[in-house]
């Protein structure tokens, strides 16, 4: 369907590949079906080449990845999609040419097609719930690719173009705090008080404040207090 | 939009996630719209909830994990989607309660939807093409959900139901090549005849075959040379 064809290269081209093949399609090439599912995406992209059989568009691959359930009665390696793209990574690293393949929307992958892959990569999913249509699929395989490339820290904390405060603002902050808190009784007794600085110091300090954020703390208390900041 | 909400639906019971909560939905809700995309799992989730407010929504919830690109002028921890959810997976085997909040189709979340989260997960895409749809976000982060508990092992070779062939078997079978590529003068020198042996040996030892494997190459044999099976 020109629809999954649209769905499916922008999809594609969400996580940076180009290189879109089809075999046979259904409502030929081109198509003008497609430009409801694609959001722009073929315009940008090389052109789209299409092969009577797979066996043509997979001529020049020297390794075949097929999106599929475990077939019967054949025997082939079944990886999961993160695995499976480790293993095509490692050979396009190596300059092999990589091919995955996906099949029609209903029917899937025959055995035929099967049988001239390398691999087959099952996606796991809700068992009562696990058809994933065409473009769901190149979806979740495009973004293990771009992923098995990616430097992205896993973790950062953006401090919105602003600087973490220095240690000695924050200071300055945390100590009118606790004077305004001794002022204003907070502390019952003195046993606990301790603890309960360290508690309060350990609040903000966790917090990764930027400058902006201290400034913003001492309004607040000027405001509660009444007083002018320190 | 009804259609997003269905296809969203789709996207989290694909992948096993059930508890779908929508703020202030354009089209209202229920809505017909929605059973073009859900491809039948509303009716098989438990219902949906509605809410006025995001804040509403949230309310049980101990982790709130938006997916939006960097928000600007705000200080917020940025995750990749598996670290964020090796994060939530974490939390949520400690018995919290984890939500994943995304935006409108096209203006995404605001700022104020931002700050009661605790976390932003940004989705690694192309730089010239990044634009996700909501469904496909759900999709993604849904997928990531599942696989931070999945055990599937990440390579198996299934036999279809067959057993692995037995090494006297596969021997037998080598033995009985070597003899007739012998016998047809296969082997041109002396001195290549052990690696060219080895190497044909290594061949089809690598390929983890079958009984039944074994049982066709010998056939393959009596078909090429005219002779029955040994």
């Amino acid at each position: 369907m020109a629809e999954n064809i649209g769905a499916a290269a922008r999809a594609m081209f969400n996580f940076g590949l180009t290189d879109l093949r089809l075999v046979n399609p259904r409502d030929g090439w081109p198509n003008e079906n497609v430009v409801t599912m694609d959001a722009g995406a073929l315009a940008k992209m090389p052109p789209v080449s299409v092969f009577d059989t797979l066996e043509e568009a997979a001529a020049n691959l020297n390794f075949i990845a097929a999106t599929s359930a475990r077939p019967r009665d054949m025997v082939v390696p079944v990886f999961t999609p993160q695995s499976a793209v480790t293993e095509c990574r490692k050979r396009f690293n190596e300059k092999q040419k990589i091919g995955f393949v996906f099949g029609r929307e209903r029917t899937g992958l025959t055995n035929d097609d099967i049988s001239l892959c390398h691999a087959i990569v099952t996606i796991p999913a809700n068992p009562a719930f696990s058809s994933l249509n065409l473009a769901q699929s190149v979806l979740l395989m495009a973004y293990e690719w771009l992923k098995s490339d990616d430097k992205t820290p896993k973790k950062t904390i953006d401090p919105g173009g602003r600087f973490p405060a220095e240690h000695k603002k924050l200071d300055e902050f945390l100590s009118r705090l606790e004077k305004e808190l001794e002022t204003h009784h907070f502390f019952r007794t003195q046993e606990i008080t301790p603890t309960m600085k360290r508690n309060i110091r350990n609040m903000f300090t966790r917090n990764d404040l930027t400058d902006q954020e201290v400034r913003t703390l001492h309004g607040v208390i000027s405001a509660l207090t009444g007083k002018k900041n320190a």
